[in-house]
């Protein structure tokens, strides 16, 4: 019985290569006085990930070269050195992208699959529907009758964001790539449009879609979206910052000629409110999420959809994959 | 007698030019009932006239071909054929470019000289502070102790701006146009330091300036001076945006590759808040305003300065002028 992990083996530069990363086969750790050896049974795959393979300056410290990637992970435990935490318990924790960890026992919190399939601790009811809820009610403050856009809108943040802005009597305007995503984000998550980025003609189509304008944009995409996106902006619209996935692997600027000031020019003649955020900003709102969007869960109102890739040994594909939006869903690696 | 006004001849392309404006002399006009003949003492000029003389959408229209150009004025009532206005009376009224207009009585409002200069009313007693006053304590909240920069700082806005952070406690860095206005700007203003935009090492000369970062920046300049600040904000700064000076002229987008993905990054991972407003949007905190900034004057604690230009003839060149920043304190023109 070993311990297999992958490990940052280099910094990309651009796009994430194979030989960025390293996959190792190492003795299984063991616990400590109040520790518990948990075993991987999800992982979650995030776009933020790829910021964390960056040197330099960010809200959270990159991840070291030699070092496992971090991940928050379910986990399930079999060994335990604390009465609070029994064998067979499962957890969140923070094992990162390996089979094992050793976690503080007061730092891992239990999980009851009798209200919710786990995997939705990683997913809707975890950090990427906490995202979602957070940056909508709070920067978007979606009013009846108001159009919202949502970039990403099959990913794990945007399908709870337009569903979430549905509840609040919204038109909801999704874009994503491909017409199977966009298929699904009608039909299944009951958007009232949703448009393909790789049209030739978007801005024509998402000017079509939007006859009133837009009064929220949840931005996690940036890219030529953000540009189909802003002349539509109507007076006092508000764009949460949440990503911006269509830079995270840019080496270089668009050779385009500097768009700032449009950008300055819009925000300022339309009385914009740009506001970015990160998830932790609104802990406190955890326990009002949960309670809200279960809810939702449970009454229809709010679906969602896993994409599950098996073995550690797919792990850096499958995150290759997500920053290109081969994922349809939220993105889990099984153990 | 006769009255002299400037119209809008032809829309400026890049930097108004003296041919795109037409000096006529017409007819005194007439007022009809309930309106009241005025005529004008002061003329105030600001950047956002620039703005109207573009076609196309905006918050405001634009200035048609033909058509006086607009401005708000103190002008002293002549003829009146109105019950609640009387001829003597210095009311505060829309004349625009010219000498003489005809306003609906209902329309102007009465200024009393013995409380304050009536020309203040068009300065650090009207729009321009309200703008100030508004934009920096509704958007920018500035905390004690936190550091608040503002661009054209020796301006009829960037002034007030600074001297009100001040109040609250901030340190407070200006950035102006060359050592006389940055002289002015801390001596006289009490700013803890002003830059000069001219040097070559602006964004050097900031971060010494700021060694803590930056919590609110004031912006109503855009091109280079922003260039310099976004770098240096702060987790959760906050930024008014009030104003583009540097781009007003601007016919083509600066050749540098686009910056827009480095401004939604920045955005995004320091929790940024860009909000733009108008003054409009905050009229309803005008009592507030003139009664807090004008016990602030009274006490010392805010200072204005007035740049006043005579004659109708010289209203073009003053124009001219005050978009390349060689006004020193509010622009106005007496007739």
């Amino acid at each position: 019985m070993s311990n297999h992990r992958i490990v940052l083996a280099s910094r990309p530069k651009g796009e994430p290569l194979a030989e960025n990363f390293r996959l190792e086969e190492v003795a299984i750790p063991v616990p400590g006085d109040g520790e518990v050896l948990a075993k991987t049974i999800f992982l979650s795959l995030d776009p933020y990930m790829r910021g964390r393979m960056n040197d330099g300056p960010s809200y959270a410290p990159p991840v070291q070269i030699d070092a496992v990637m971090g991940a928050r992970t379910v986990s399930e435990v079999v060994a335990s050195n604390s009465p609070d935490v029994a064998v067979g318990d499962i957890v969140l924790c923070d094992a990162g992208w390996q089979e094992y960890t050793v976690a503080d026992a007061k730092k891992v919190q239990k999980l009851d699959p009798s209200v919710a399939p786990v995997s939705t601790s990683l997913g809707v009811l975890g950090m990427p529907g906490l995202t979602a809820y957070t940056g909508l009610l709070n920067i978007g403050q979606p009013k009846e009758g108001e159009t919202v856009v949502v970039a990403a809108a099959a990913g794990a943040v945007g399908a709870i964001v337009g569903q979430i802005a549905k509840i609040k009597g919204c038109c909801v305007v999704g874009i994503a790539g491909g017409p199977e995503k966009c298929e699904y984000v009608v039909k299944e998550l009951g958007f009232d449009a949703c448009l393909d980025h790789k049209s030739a003609t978007l801005a024509e189509d998402l000017k079509a879609a939007c006859p009133k304008g837009i009064d929220v944009y949840f931005e996690n995409v940036g890219g030529k979206v953000f540009e189909a996106v802003l002349p539509l902006f109507n007076p006092f619209a508000r764009i949460p910052v949440c990503g911006q996935i269509a830079n995270y692997n840019a080496s270089e600027l668009p050779p385009q000629p500097d768009r700032t000031p449009i950008l300055l020019a819009a925000i300022l003649t339309k009385r914009l409110t740009f506001r970015g955020f990160i998830v932790s900003d609104y802990w406190s709102q955890y326990g009002d999420f949960q309670r809200e969007v279960s809810g939702w869960i449970r009454d229809g109102r709010v679906k969602y959809r896993e994409d599950v890739v098996e073995g550690i040994g797919n792990t850096v594909a499958a995150f290759q994959g997500l920053l290109k939006g081969k994922n349809f869903g939220k993105l889990l690696v099984k153990m």
